[in-house]
């Protein structure tokens, strides 16, 4: 039909995939032209996700049907399956954004907290995809790394506080898609519903990712806990953050509005507010609240993202956007739905 | 039937007390004599509650034909309206364990939170029912004020820690029947499923209970942060404590162990764990886990109970047992749902 | 901005209501340009609803003010308060798709099930507004009665077999969106979650509308049982058909797919599929699977829509844009939000 | 402890197990004495499910030391590991009840949908454990198949009517844990929450039961639809049934109250009544109302059962306590949990 420019999702048959093969073929300068998938491969799309309307068949991964079909991939394979597809799209000039945690933290990071990397040569090119950080950055770039759902959030919500916070805790609590799309005993409908718990208290993957994006802001090295829970809920993150302040005679309200006031997927809301994660339900926006309670020294940051959109797959192709130098909010429109 | 201490329980068409009524209607040693409620009075309580099997009317307050009919009742009026019944009650003899706010704080507290106090010459011999922590004087009490769900949460997780602890985060998240059992927009199910927010965030009224109750346990005063969150689930609440040690060479998990060695109704659980707000539905107890990320400095405790059983009517009937001398675990040994 | 047809939404506070505003609003061909509400009159828009960024604020209703600001209306209020808002809209000559029962049911059935009609003369000129099966009149059409939700999913769901059935069963499951936005107990998140019922079985109003709209279908009156269930979901009905044949060597499948092949929001799923809620979530589809068990004589049809989109504001659209000559489709290209 | 009689649980991981394992634990005349399980064999039973305080390890299966350690089983073991365990316990003498389908249908019906029986001569002694139909022959059973959840709600629910009608509709809708504790896709939070499907519509295996549980009845064969339903919930089983009747001048109402008027289990509500499958949460209570539309010839029943109570664990108990002349009801009072 209409012919944009040529992209390809690698691993569609995930949620964020598939999220990222929906939103390409809605997109007025995209088209989609290949899809693959791992143990889904040679199903159709609209099999597994009938009303998306994707009518293309999940192929094998191969790179060089892919550099012939597209000019640019959305790779969504988990971590440690991307790194070397990523390599083979780059080796053959395809602008690439990475949605798993591959491309996202330094070698040293990545390795202490999943395994060895299979590609570490591409690190120095990859860029850290939080599109209202690191914009300039992400417009030059070959490789994109989308960030994780909850660094989305806390970095977002954290960042205006960089230079007047000493330390901080992030509270995050997700929807349980944010887990993917696996079969696991404790994501079952039976176990997961009416229950709410914390995980990985002693240590998550994404801490180290928070801490290299907070300090990629600001000299002033962080200290963070972080908590991730389990929500009863398919989507969405709200995280509670808790900074403590060096200075309390700042304006952080603000603060927050001066630093979002151009962005347009970042909404802050008017003092005393408490964003719910419903209000961003489908939408590529993240919306913020800020408070300072009793006047104390602790600042409580209230963030919402819907994790597998401006947590993953919209985040993703706002990049795109940007590295094709389209709008950047081309084909992210969609509102939220309520209730 | 069997004959047992004659108790009544006012206010029996909220969640609260209807659970009071049907806990004290299969209670072994306690016999339920009469209930009333408000804009329900005039029903059967088993028209409203079906299967609790509690075949008695519901009828206006009327403290005469309590004290008539009851050595003791259970209180479960909205705060504001329970101090006057309790008075009456009082005025007649009858012990009291009330379940609301009224008898909570001490009068300045709840002044500035709620509203003039009602029956202000009663706050000196209330027992604040937090059973672990004042057993003692519960046993000798003639009004008992059950603490809050949330307050029981979180004194129970941070006691333990008084002594080692500067400050502390409170961020907990409650199940939705935590707000009772009324008709509110924010609490439908069309707003309240697959959703999560923060409220009240610039000051919640428990933020006064849990820091009163933790005051009672030490000199230091505590400052706190509270953070209530609603969940998209019935029940449960889950408190995520974050504690500020002063001292870092203690074995917490150790101090946690010894503090509730002996308590039928506080699980500590192994170290690393998570604990989930289903492990506890509808069953009296605390679940508590121990945490220090990184051996950090930050204490991170989490812990869950039903926010309606030992968040409100199981603790109630707790202290009732020790009030009449009973078994402090009689008519309490109802296990979880699960799933 | 744009400058299209210009379109008013009366009663844009509640659930179907705001879905209507922000479908026009985002509408390439239409323009909202004014906002009614009844008890949230002087808020804007935006708070209510805030990220479907409609930046009006709803004002009481006044028909001169609709009619010099708008050719058409989308009148989403509750039955009875429509019909006289129609009635002035239509006097000062403007097109109406109005989302309440008051112009479904011929004068009879609606006195009989709802109350005295407000504007009688105009049901003359009415069109039920049942796009697939009146999609001419509605074309010409001055006023449409946009179809209930359950008679949406069980006309659509029966009428291919209204030439050899004998009578039917209608076993619809609800989400409780369906009920409106609305303080009510049994409403609640702690009443209606992790719960499942039926109601009104001795007879709901959306019986007759789905005889009536079956027997403008065929000459021979439909004898029919309907029994609505309330389900917890946010969104969705899932009705399940049991329609007895007068013939039983008929290829239904066959039948179905001829009766919707050219329909754009119509899926006939493939022998031996189910279709579910979720995958029109958010979309204006209609998703039937016929199946006969056991050869019988009972055919068992399967059909899902989305409540609020095909079910209420969807179609409405779907018909506005019918009344005004555009493409059927324009705005209405949403896929289902999955997971 | 006490010593009452011993029994074992076979199979105590599940989902129904479990229950099982916590029924006979807290029962008064019952001792839990050994514990089995498949895949988590060597885990003690309390690491699984904390708070059902159950202190045993689950151990392989071995016929003899089960049979060493009990005079009973329970046995919750999948359909087809179940018959050559029960064959075994059978052999060194132990009553049984056998939760799985392995000794509900004659062996022509059960080779038909499941696979060549593991002891079909065993098929003979079995008794089919739907307590109120049966009670005299299950006081005297040596073997006991308790029905499947759907058949137990479907076949107390049309029982009264045998003998008035033509033929049935069985729209039943099931919560996810009627499944089981398995890890599939399907049952993900993320697919099955907020969402309602059918499935199974072609032929599901409760279909044969409930057909020959229909047929022991009455010697007028029944025609049957069943299409069970998966319904966003963690319990419950709600039927809805509709019964062709061949005569219309009876007084249902008065018929279903005479059937059950002395069955502590089951329910019989007033007219024009709705049971909703969360008043009977946790208990093992079959609630049924009784309906006929427009005073037509098609009777519609409710009826609501927790699917792991009444129709599972729950009836297995009930079961048990006939087989040992126990009073049915004992172990087996807890109320339903509210909200």
């Amino acid at each position: 039909m209409h012919s944009g420019l040529r992209i390809a999702v690698c691993g569609a048959a995930g949620f964020a995939g598939a999220l990222c093969a929906s939103l390409v073929q809605r997109h007025p300068q995209l088209e989609l032209t290949l899809l693959t998938a791992r143990s889904d491969a040679g199903k159709r799309h609209d099999e597994l996700y009938p009303r998306y309307r994707v009518p293309l068949q999940m192929g094998e991964f191969d790179a060089d049907a892919v550099s012939e079909a597209a000019e640019a991939a959305l790779v969504a394979y988990p971590h440690g399956a991307s790194a070397p597809a990523v390599k083979a799209l780059r080796e053959r000039g395809l602008k690439v954004v990475d949605l798993s945690a591959d491309f996202r933290l330094d070698q040293g990071r990545y390795e202490s907290y999943y395994q060895p990397h299979g590609a570490p040569e591409l690190l120095e090119e990859a860029v850290y995809g939080l599109t209202e950080l690191h914009r300039d950055a992400i417009r030059d770039a070959q490789l994109v790394a989308a960030p994780g759902c909850y660094p989305t959030a806390a970095i977002l919500a954290l960042a205006p506080l960089r230079d007047v916070m000493r330390d901080a805790i992030v509270d995050a609590k997700s929807g349980v898609s944010g887990a993917g799309r696996k079969a696991e005993l404790g994501l079952m409908f039976s176990e997961a519903a009416d229950n709410f718990k914390a995980y990985n208290v002693g240590g998550h993957r994404h801490h180290s990712e928070i801490v290299q994006g907070l300090n990629g802001i600001s000299p002033a090295p962080v200290t963070l806990v972080f908590t991730p829970h389990l929500t009863p809920m398919i989507r969405g993150i709200h995280a509670t953050l808790y900074a403590r302040l060096t200075k309390t005679d700042v304006d952080l309200q603000q603060v927050y509005e001066t630093r979002y006031a151009t962005e347009p997927f970042v909404d802050v809301m008017p003092p005393g507010s408490h964003p719910d994660t419903r209000s961003v339900r489908a939408s590529n926006v993240c919306r913020i609240a800020v408070h300072r309670p009793r006047e104390g020294d602790i600042a409580v940051i209230l963030a919402v993202i819907d994790n597998l959109v401006k947590g993953a797959a919209g985040q993703a192709v706002q990049n795109m956007n940007l590295m094709f130098g389209l709008p950047e909010e081309t084909g992210l429109s969609a509102p939220p739905v309520l209730p």
